[in-house]
C-alpha cells in the first residue's frame, strides 16, 4: 500500500517536466493512467525491445491507453474515464486542451472537485503563454545560464535538464498539496506551473534575492561559490577533487589532512572573510599541496578529519559506487517487450509506507482493455475502436510542445 | 487561509536543503517554528538591517524559537514544542538528533503520529551516513559535474546550489505525503533524504538509465543535448541566443526564421536523425545565418515562427523581465529590523488557495514570547530563559554540518 494507492491521476504530459511530476505519483502509489495518441511517434533512442531509454525510469508504474481526444466516439470514453479520476496533469502549451476539449473550465463541469495540475513554458497567463518553451529556453531566460560556467567562458547550461526537474518537482508538490486539501476541504481546484518562474523563484532564488536588494548582478565563477572560499574543486596528482571548507573547523580539518597545518593560523586567513577576500591566494597554496596526493589518499584523508569532500565521478563510477548500491538505489524492472531493465530507484524513504515500484514503462496502449472495460465498453466496443484507431493516424497535432 | 493552515512544523534545519523544504511548507500555510540556538552565528553576507540576504528569500513567513536542546530546564520545553507538531524537519549530520535527544525514535515517545523528515548527504543508514557532504561534493560524487562543461574543459557544477534544491524539493514532495497519508489513517513516519540519492535518481537519471542499461559513459558536450540536434546556444551580431529545434516542424519554422528555406529539404538534414549524426555540420550552417541578425531580431523572428527559442538573460535582465512582473514574481516583504525587502514569489499559483507570504525572515527569537507563553511559560519564567541564553554561548556544537 502506497500513499496514493486509491488515487486516479489521468496523464496528458510528454517530454521531461509533465512525466516526472507523474512518475513521482505513480512511485507513490497512485494510478496513473497515460492517454496517449493511437499513432504516438517515438523520438530519440537509443531503445530496447521496443521501448525508448528515455521512457524506462520516467514511465515506470504507469498504465497507458491510446485515444484520440478530437473523435468524438473517443471523446466520449475520454470524458468518462476524466470522471473517474481524483487528479489530471497535462504539460501541453496553454491553448491545447481548449483545443482538444478537456481544459479545466470545461472538465470540472463533470468532475468539479478534480485537482488539475498545468505546466507550461511560461504559465497559462501573462505575455508570454502562447509561446513554446523547451528546457534549454528557460535555463537560458532564467538567469541560471549567465551564473554557470567558468570565469572566462561562454554561459553554459546544466548537464541535465533541470528547468524540466524544478517545474515537474514543483507540479508534484502542487499535486499532493491539492489533494491533501481535497481531503481535507473536498474541493479541488487548478495549478498553474511555469517553468520559467520554477527556475527563477528556486533555482536562481539567492541570485535574484541579492540583485533586488543590493544591485549585484551575479555572474559565472567556475566551481567557486559566492560566499565562500575553499570551497571548489582541486587538483590532485592523478585527477581532481571536490574541498568544501568554508567553516573554521573545516578549513583547519583541511590543513591537516593536507600537511599544511602551519596555515590555520595565519592572519591572513584566519577567518572565513579572510578567506574570501583573499580566495585566489588561499585555493594556490592548497593546490600546491593538494597536488602531492592522489584523489583517493586524499579522499580519505579528508574524511578522517572530517572536511566534506568527495571525488568526481562519471556516471558509471556513481552507478558502482558503494552507498548507491548499499541503499538499494539501483533496481530492476519488467517489461513486456524489453524484458527486465535497470533504473535508479525512487530517493523517497519512507519508514512505513515504502516506495514500491512494480513494473517498467508501460506499452503504447498496454491497458486499454483494462480501462475501457471498466468504463463499460464491451469486448466488440473495444476491438471496434481498436481497429478504428489502427487507422488513423493524424490526431493530436499540437500534442509535443510543452 | 493556506493548504496546510493549521500545521505545525518544528524547523531544526540549516543551510540551504532543509530550509527551502520548510520554505514551501511556510508557503502553503503551515506554521513552521525554527528552532534555533540562542548564540547562532550568521555567516556569509550581504546584510541589510542585520538580516542576512541568504535567509531573506527562504526564511520568509517563518517564526523563530531560540532554545539549548542541551539545557535540561530548556529541553523540557523543547519536548513540549514538539508535542504540539505535526512535522518536524531536520538536516544535522545523522547521529546529531540523538546527541540531543530529539531522534525520530525519542520523539515518537511522546508523539507518536509526528511526520518527521531528515535531510542529509548520504542518508540515515548504509556506509556513508558518517560523513558531512555540502552541495558541491554532492554535485561532483553524483556524477553531474561530469556532464556539465565544455567537451575540452573540466567537471563544472550548476551556478545554483542545485543538490540542495534537488533534496529540498524531494523532503517537501515526502513532507505532503506523509502529512497527506496521515490525515488517511492517523499515522506519522520517518522521512530519509539523501542528496546523493535525488542527484542519482532525479538530476542524473536519464545519465545514469542510459549506463545501466546501453554501457553508454554520458560526457560533458558544452549547451548541446545528448540526443537531439539543432538545440543549443548559437551566435548572434551581438551575443548569443538560444535556439530547440529538435523537431521536423521547428527545425522549418528555425530554417524560415533563419533565411535558409533552402536547408528545410536538404537530403542531409532530413530527419532528426540525420540532423543528430550531422550536428557539427548543420549547426555550423545556423552559426553563419544566425550571425547576421541581433539577438533581438531573431529571438522575434524566431518566435513569429513559432520555433522555441530565448535570449540568455542575466540576473538583472530576468528580474525586468515582462513577463516575470506581469505574473507577479517580485513580491515585497516586511522585516522587523531590516525594513521591507524583496524577494522571488513562489512559483505554486493556486486557483482556490493562492500562496500568501505575510511577512520576511523573523529575527533570531522574535517569537519566543508568544511561543512559550502559549506552552504555559509565565512571564517572568521566559524573562528568567532569556536572560540565561544571553549568558551561555556554547551549544549546538554539531549544528553546523548537514
Amino acid at each position: 500500500m502506497g500513499i496514493l494507492t486509491g488515487y486516479r491521476v489521468i496523464d496528458f504530459t510528454s517530454f521531461l517536466s509533465g512525466p516526472l511530476s507523474t512518475c513521482i505519483l505513480a512511485d507513490l502509489g497512485a494510478e496513473v493512467i497515460r492517454v496517449e495518441r493511437p499513432d504516438k511517434k517515438l523520438a530519440g533512442g537509443p531503445y530496447k525491445g521496443g521501448e525508448r531509454s528515455y521512457d524506462f525510469s520516467l514511465m515506470r508504474g504507469k498504465k497507458s491507453v491510446t485515444l484520440d481526444a478530437k473523435d468524438p466516439e473517443q471523446h466520449k470514453i475520454l470524458v468518462d474515464l476524466i470522471s473517474t479520476a481524483d487528479a489530471l496533469v497535462e504539460n501541453f502549451k496553454p491553448g491545447t486542451t481548449k483545443k482538444m476539449g478537456i481544459s479545466y473550465e470545461e472538465v470540472i463541469q463533470y468532475n468539479p472537485n478534480i485537482c488539475y495540475a498545468s505546466i507550461s513554458g511560461f504559465g497559462q497567463t501573462g505575455p508570454y503563454s502562447s509561446r513554446g518553451a523547451l528546457d534549454l529556453v528557460i535555463e537560458g531566460m532564467s538567469g541560471f545560464m549567465s551564473i554557470t560556467g567558468e570565469r572566462d567562458g561562454r554561459p553554459l547550461s546544466a548537464g541535465a535538464s533541470i528547468a524540466d526537474m524544478f517545474a515537474g518537482l514543483h507540479a508534484a508538490i502542487g499535486m499532493l498539496a491539492m489533494l491533501l486539501n481535497r481531503e481535507r476541504t473536498g474541493k479541488g481546484q487548478h495549478l498553474d506551473i511555469s517553468m520559467l518562474e520554477a527556475m527563477f523563484a528556486v533555482c536562481c532564488e539567492n541570485a535574484v534575492t541579492r540583485y533586488l536588494n543590493f544591485g549585484t548582478i551575479a555572474g559565472r565563477i567556475g566551481n567557486d561559490h559566492p560566499a565562500n572560499a575553499c570551497f571548489s574543486d582541486f587538483p590532485t596528482s592523478d585527477g581532481s577533487i571536490i574541498i568544501a571548507a568554508n567553516r573554521d573547523n573545516t578549513y583547519a580539518a583541511m590543513c591537516r589532512a593536507l600537511n599544511m597545518e602551519e596555515y590555520i593560523n595565519d592572519p591572513r586567513f584566519l577567518t572565513c572573510n579572510d578567506r574570501l577576500e583573499r580566495r585566489e591566494e588561499i585555493h594556490e597554496i592548497i593546490r600546491e599541496h593538494s597536488r602531492k596526493f592522489t584523489t583517493a589518499e586524499l579522499d580519505e584523508r579528508l574524511r578522517k578529519e572530517g572536511c566534506p569532500a568527495g571525488v568526481i565521478n562519471n556516471i558509471k563510477q556513481i552507478c558502482e559506487d558503494e552507498c548507491i548500491n548499499a541503499r538499494g538505489m539501483i533496481l530492476e524492472v519488467d517489461h513486456k517487450t524489453a524484458g527486465t531493465y535497470k533504473i535508479p530507484n525512487s530517493p523517497l524513504r519512507f519508514s512505513e509506507t515504502p516506495v514500491n515500484i512494480k513494473h517498467g514503462a508501460p506499452i503504447l496502449g498496454e491497458n486499454n482493455r483494462e480501462i475501457f472495460g471498466q468504463l463499460g465498453l464491451s469486448k466488440e466496443q473495444i476491438d471496434a475502436l481498436l481497429e478504428k484507431q489502427a487507422k488513423v493516424r493524424t490526431m493530436f497535432k499540437d500534442h509535443e510542445l510543452d
